[in-house]
């Protein structure tokens, strides 16, 4: 197991976080790693804007008249805030479809705030406000398009599922079949996939190298309609949301459940794909920041803070930080 | 490092935790251990009955007609929960004081249900809902019963804090300055501390065997305490408020923050010490069920729901499990 974050308190290291990371150009090669960059993993919602390419790539999005804001929610985890509650509910409505028609289960708000305020009106949580409400109001909207019940679209074999799972094979070029699949927490399948496989298709996603060209101009779409709506793809103090809107358009990052994260720096022609062992979503962050500074070396205070986060105590008294480890530090 | 619990998702192992864990007897001989069990670790919030022996050993707890429920919530990292922010300003009224006493700080209910109905009924979390409260209650009590002014006793030199910080060095044996002195997350001081010597201090604890009769007799009250109100030292659906429901006085046990678990098993005259390198309570919560199951052996229903915690998605579909990896099964 290989180090790559550490977690102080006063003096000493108090917990550490083992994992992988990869870093590859749009031919597949690898310009940097550490830890098992050959292991499959299971990549959760760190893929979701290339879940997305079928949405746009047939027209579907279109057709419908999708905004950007909608297409950001549609490759987000957000925060179950009121603008990504009304964004879903908009997409719904564009397919003609309401909220009962999602099938990702319902949880409250992720950022408590959103919670307590939904709870302090006297309301109850819906499917909206699951986290990856907006990827499956695209899976809805997808279905409608192309004339599919969308009834049933988390199932491995509808033909929605069909052509979302279909993209995933070929921007990574993985084989995804029944012996490396496994259930989200949304219920759609998530497969389990090489990590610079995942790095690979980042990197063509970012630079649509490797893409037909509808696949190249989908991906350039996702990209700027996200990084022009960093709040809908996470959330009020989330990872991404402060990244992308610190560096706009110089990187896209995804963060997915279990320690993942997947990363395009398209003016580089590099995709990073990163996993935490363990799973803490606090190492993979310090790790695509670390790997974001060592390649993009960007110049931005706002992004210095999500190099090197502090631990704060309920007193406001900094007690300790978040570091990247001596192999991944620059 | 020393793979101790596997998540598991579909027919893979997703994720994996690391750590150390030791089982010693009331001698301090080492009858198991896995990893590093000589490191020091910061113990956090799984030594507070450690720390609530000054308030029993003293005499205070009775002078000032402390409840068991009290003691309990003293011991407790707890969830905000009603009955737990009642008991708290109880113990705080035996003392002639009140909220406003309390410097741990203020977070929201740790759990989401106990928040909401909080916000739901438009009142602001203060610091009796901070999973602290009791622990801080029971220093401001052993102030107040000692004649010391409670204000400050957060501060390692402050009497209560020196009272406090003795008993932890004398049941452990380990030396505590500010050369491995850190600020907890309620800002009273958390000394880093070896495994071994913390799980010798619960084997003590959990007999008396090495104490004074005074502190024998306190520790046997706390322990007493926390098995009749196992609902006060954590609260509904946690691992410790279950364990003991579960078993009663055959376990002591109590997590603390970044993957901690101290547990004496009275019976056996062991003590067991956990720290997940990553920091992860749902591995150490796995890690001192394992424990538990080898030695105690028991034979219980929730007892074995607590060993194997099944993944269940937003659909209630069973996803995965998390269970200990090979070293630590039995």
């Amino acid at each position: 197991m290989t180090i790559l974050v550490e977690v102080t308190r006063g003096n000493l290291v108090e917990s550490r976080h083992a994992g992988a990371c990869v870093v590859v150009d749009t031919a597949g090669r690898v310009v940097f790693g550490l830890g098992d960059t050959a292991a499959a993993i299971y990549p959760r919602s760190a893929i979701k804007a290339l879940l997305a390419l079928p949405l746009v790539e047939t027209g579907a999005a279109d057709r419908l008249g999708l905004t950007d804001g909608e297409l950001a929610l549609a490759c987000s985890s957000h925060s179950g805030e009121p603008i990504h509650t009304e964004t879903a509910a908009s997409m719904l409505a564009k397919a003609g479809r309401d909220v009962s028609c999602l099938e990702c289960g319902t949880h409250w708000p992720m950022r408590d705030v959103a919670a307590r305020a939904l709870a302090a009106a006297g309301r109850e949580a819906n499917a909206l406000h699951n986290n990856c409400s907006g990827k499956h109001a695209g899976f809805v909207c997808l279905a409608c398009d192309q004339g599919q019940d969308p009834a049933g679209y988390i199932q491995p074999d509808h033909p929605t599922m069909r052509m979302v799972t279909a993209a995933v094979a070929e921007t990574t070029g993985a084989r995804l079949d029944d012996r490396n699949r496994a259930t989200d927490g949304c219920s759609i399948p998530t497969y389990a996939i090489p990590l610079q496989s995942l790095a690979l298709a980042f990197a063509r996603f970012g630079t649509g190298m490797g893409f037909t060209p509808d696949r190249a101009k989908a991906a350039a779409r996702l990209r700027a309609a996200v990084v022009a709506n960093p709040m809908l793809v996470a959330g009020t103090g989330r990872f991404d949301t402060r990244l992308m809107t610190a560096l706009g358009d110089r990187v896209f990052s995804k963060t997915g459940a279990e320690g993942v994260f997947c990363v395009a720096l398209p003016e580089l022609g590099l995709g990073i794909a990163v996993k935490c062992d363990d799973g803490a979503g606090r190492a993979a962050e310090v790790v695509t920041a670390a790997l974001i500074a060592r390649f993009l070396k960007p110049d931005n205070v706002e992004f210095s803070r999500l190099q090197q986060p502090e631990l704060v105590n309920w007193n406001g008294i900094t007690v300790g930080q978040i570091r990247a480890a001596a192999a991944l530090a620059s």
